[in-house]
C-alpha cells in the first residue's frame, strides 16, 4: 500500500505537465505518476518517426523531467478507483490519493469495415514496441493507403513521401482532406502540396472493404474503385480512454469524454480529469467540441496542476482556440480560432478579412515565399474570432502571435493598430504586415 | 499654385503610410506626397544591397501604393512652410494645405575625425544614386572598416561577408555591436556569429584618424592601433532630419526631433509629423528615446493618417517599445521592450525569467537548433517589461508575439497560462514552450 498526495493516472503530455506543475505550486506534496507503459512516445513526434528520425527511439518521452520534479513514477495498470476510501487499485498495489488527476488520453478509433483485421492493416498507437513494428513494417512496403486525411494521416503521407520507392494514397471521406480544421482554400493547397510530392489523394470516398487474401492487398472504394495496397494505416481520429473512468462512475461529456468544469475538475470531489480524456469546451461557444491536441492536453495540466489545492481564480480555463499547426511539403499551415465554416455554422455575424504578402522584403531578396493569411472578425463587437495562414516556416510562431490576439480579445481596430518588428530577411515589410492588412480590409467591409 | 486637403513632405516609408492611412480613412479627400528624390528606397533593405539582392534596383520602394491609392506624387524638394497662409513653397511651385505631415526622415550622423573627408569614406545614405556608386566601390575593394556597430553596421559586414575576398572590421566604441539593443549575453553571441563568418570586430575602439593620401588606406585607433582599409564606411547612428520644420519654428524635442503629442501633431495647428524626423516616446517611461525603426515609423504614420481630420481617441501613440529584429549568421536576434540594462538604468523593480530549448521537438529531428529567450518582468504588477530571444527563422514571428504580450500589458500570470499552437517540425514542445517556461522561474524567483 502506498500513500500519496497528488496521484497522477496517465504518462503522456498531459499527465507529465500535471505532475510538474502540481510540484512548482505545491513544494512540499508527494507527487505520484503511474504509467502503463515502461517508455513514453512523443505523441505528436509519430508522424515523423519513418523519414525524419532515424529511429523510434528518438521519439520517446524523456523521464528526466519527471526525476528532476521529484514525481515518483510507476509503471502498472489503474484498474478501478475507490472514491469513498480515495484509492486507485492497480494490478500490482494499491495507492491512497488526496487529489487524484486522470490523464488517461486517448484509443484510436476504428472503421467497422471488413477486413480490417487483416495482416497489415495498422493503426496508430502510442506504443514504442508497436510503432516499431510499423516501421518495420513500412519499410518493407510499397503500396501504402492511409485512410483518414486528418492531420495524423496527412503527416504521415508528407512524411513518407520523401521514400522515393513508396507509392502513397489518402483516402478521406469528407471533401478535403483537413477540411475538418481548415477553410477550403487552405485545404486545398495542403491537397496540392501533397500531391506535388507524389502522394495520391481520395476524397469524398469511403472505404468498403480491405481486401486480400491473409495479408492486405487493396482498398476498395465505395464507387468500386480499388487501391493497391500492401499496408494500410488506419487514421480516422481517435476516442476518450474513459474505461476507468466510466467503470468508476464519473461523469462523462456529450462527446464521451470526461465531464469538467473550467478548473479541471471533474463531478467527483478530488478528482481533475486532463488532456485526450477529458471533454474540450470552446473559446467562443462554451459548448464542447472533439479536440484532441498536445498543446491543449498542456494547457490543461497546467490549470488542474496549478488549481490542485487551491483555487487559483485566475487560472481557469476559457475554452480552447484549438490552436494547430503543420508542415506539408515546405509549407506551414496555421489555425486558431474559428474557421469560416465554423464561423458560419455557429451562426457568427463574422466578417472576413486578407492579406497575401511576401514573407520577407524586398520580395526581390533570394528565397522569398507567399504568405497568406486570413482573418475572421465579429461584425458588430470587431472581436477577432479566428485566423489561418500559410506560409513558410520564417511565419511560423505567427500562429501564436494570432492565437493571443484572440486571447487578449482584441479587435480589428486594435489589430488595424499593432506595434510590430521587422526585418528584410525575416518578416514582411512593415508597410504591408499581413495582420494589420487583412485587419484593415475587413474594417472596409464593415465600414461599407 | 496647388491646392490639396492633406499635404505630405516625404516619401519613405513613414511618409508613404500616412498618405494611404489617410486615404483609407477620408476616401474623398485629396492627398499629395512631395519626394525630393526621383526613386525611393528601402531603408531596412540598405545593408542587403551588396551580396543578397543582385542589384541596387531590387531596393527601390514602388511607387505602386501612391498610384493604387489615388496620392499625387510630385517629385521636388520642400524649402520653407508658411503657416499663417498654410502654404509649402517648393522649389518649383507653391502648395496650399489644408493639413500637412512631415515625414522627412534622418540624415546619417557624422563622426568628426581628421580624414573623413577622405576619398574612399562612405556614408548610409538613403538614395539610390550614391548607393550604387557605394557598391560599385565595394566590388573593387579588398579592405572594409565599418565605424559603428549598431544595427545597420553589423548588418552590413554580415552581408558583406559572404564575399571571400573581402577582408571586413567593425569598430565598435561602446563595450558591444548592437550593445545599445541587446543586454550583453546576446551581444556576445550575435559577436560570435560575426566572427565566425570572418569579421574582425574591434570594441571599445575610437577612431583617431582616417589615414591615406587622399585615398583613404587605413583606419586609426586611439590606442594607435592601424586597421588596413581601401573602403570605410561610417555607420554611427542617424539624427533627424528637422530643417524645414526648424526655419519655420516648429517645436523640436529633447533629441533633436520634432515635438509631438500622442496623436502626432506638433506645436502647430494641423501640422503632423512621424518616422525619423519626430521625436519618439517610451512606452513605459513616457519620455523621449532616439528610435529610427521602419516599423515604429509605419506605426506612427498610421496615427497619423487616421487622427488627420478626426480624433480617434484609441489610436493614439502609448509609445514604442522599440522592437527589433536581425539576422546574423544563420541566427535571429530579437528584441522587444526593455533590455535588462535599459530596466537598471530606469530603476525599474524587475525580475528576470529564461529558458534554453530546442526549436522543434523531438530534439532528435534533423537541423534542431537552440532557442534562448529572456524575459523581464515587474517585480510588484507581475507585468511583462521585455523580451530578448535569439534563435532560427522558425521563431521570427516570435518577436512579434512577445510584443503583443507587452502591448496588452500581460502579466507573469497571464503569460504562464498561455494557449500556444505546437508542432513537431516547426515550433518547440508544448511541454517546454520557452515563453511559458521563462515565466514560470521568473514566478518561482518572485515567489521565493
Amino acid at each position: 500500500m502506498i500513500k500519496t498526495d497528488v496521484l497522477i493516472i496517465g504518462g503522456g503530455p498531459a499527465g507529465v505537465i500535471s505532475a510538474i506543475t502540481a510540484r512548482k505550486n505545491y513544494p512540499s506534496t508527494k507527487i505520484t505518476l503511474v504509467r502503463n507503459k515502461k517508455v513514453g512516445v512523443i505523441p505528436c513526434g509519430i508522424p515523423y518517426i519513418f523519414y525524419r528520425l532515424k529511429s523510434v527511439d528518438q521519439d520517446i518521452l524523456p523521464d528526466e523531467p519527471l526525476k528532476k520534479n521529484e514525481i515518483n513514477l510507476i509503471i502498472d495498470e489503474a484498474k478501478e478507483i475507490d472514491f469513498s476510501s480515495k484509492k486507485v487499485v492497480l494490478k500490482e498495489e494499491e495507492i491512497f490519493y488526496d487529489k487524484l488527476i486522470l490523464a488517461t488520453g486517448s484509443k484510436p478509433s476504428l472503421l467497422p469495415i471488413p477486413g480490417i483485421e487483416k495482416e497489415g492493416v495498422w493503426l496508430i498507437k502510442k506504443d514504442l514496441d508497436y510503432l516499431k513494428k510499423l516501421k518495420e513494417a513500412v519499410m518493407s512496403s510499397k503500396d501504402i493507403v492511409i485512410i483518414g486525411g486528418g492531420f495524423i494521416g496527412v503527416e504521415i503521407a508528407e512524411d513518407l513521401s520523401f521514400f522515393q520507392n513508396l507509392n502513397i494514397a489518402i483516402v478521406e471521406r469528407s471533401s478535403h482532406c483537413l477540411g475538418g480544421s481548415f477553410d477550403e482554400e487552405f485545404a486545398k493547397e495542403i491537397e496540392k502540396k501533397l500531391f506535388s510530392k507524389g502522394v495520391k489523394i481520395f476524397t469524398n470516398a469511403t472505404v468498403k472493404e480491405i481486401k486480400g487474401e491473409k495479408k492486405v492487398e487493396a482498398v476498395v472504394l465505395e464507387d468500386g474503385k480499388e487501391i493497391k495496397a500492401d499496408l494500410v494505416i488506419v487514421s480516422v481520429g481517435a476516442r476518450p480512454d474513459v474505461d476507468l473512468a466510466k467503470k468508476a462512475g464519473i461523469r462523462i461529456g456529450d462527446y464521451g469524454g470526461i465531464w469538467v468544469d473550467e478548473y479541471m475538475r471533474t463531478s467527483v470531489p478530488d478528482v481533475f480529469a486532463v488532456g485526450d480524456c477529458a471533454e474540450t469546451r470552446d473559446f467562443f461557444t462554451g459548448r464542447h467540441i472533439p479536440i484532441m491536441l498536445a498543446s491543449t492536453a498542456t494547457h490543461e495540466a497546467r490549470i488542474a496542476g496549478t488549481n490542485v489545492y487551491e483555487m487559483k481564480i485566475l487560472k481557469k480555463n476559457k475554452g480552447t482556440l484549438a490552436s494547430f499547426c503543420t508542415f506539408v511539403g515546405d509549407r506551414i499551415f496555421g489555425v486558431t480560432g474559428l474557421t469560416e465554416k465554423r464561423a458560419l455554422e455557429g451562426k457568427f455575424d463574422f466578417v472576413v478579412g486578407e492579406s497575401t504578402c511576401p514573407d520577407h522584403h524586398p520580395a526581390s531578396l533570394p528565397d522569398t515565399q507567399k504568405l497568406k493569411l486570413k482573418l475572421i472578425f465579429s461584425k458588430a463587437s470587431g472581436r477577432l474570432l479566428g485566423a489561418q495562414l500559410m506560409g513558410s516556416q520564417r511565419c511560423a510562431e505567427m500562429v501564436n502571435l494570432l492565437g493571443v490576439l484572440i486571447q487578449e480579445e482584441m479587435t480589428i481596430y486594435d489589430l488595424d493598430f499593432l506595434q510590430i518588428s521587422t526585418h528584410p530577411l525575416i518578416t514582411p515589410a512593415p508597410t504591408i504586415y499581413p495582420v494589420i492588412v487583412a485587419a484593415q480590409q475587413a474594417l472596409s467591409k464593415i465600414k461599407r
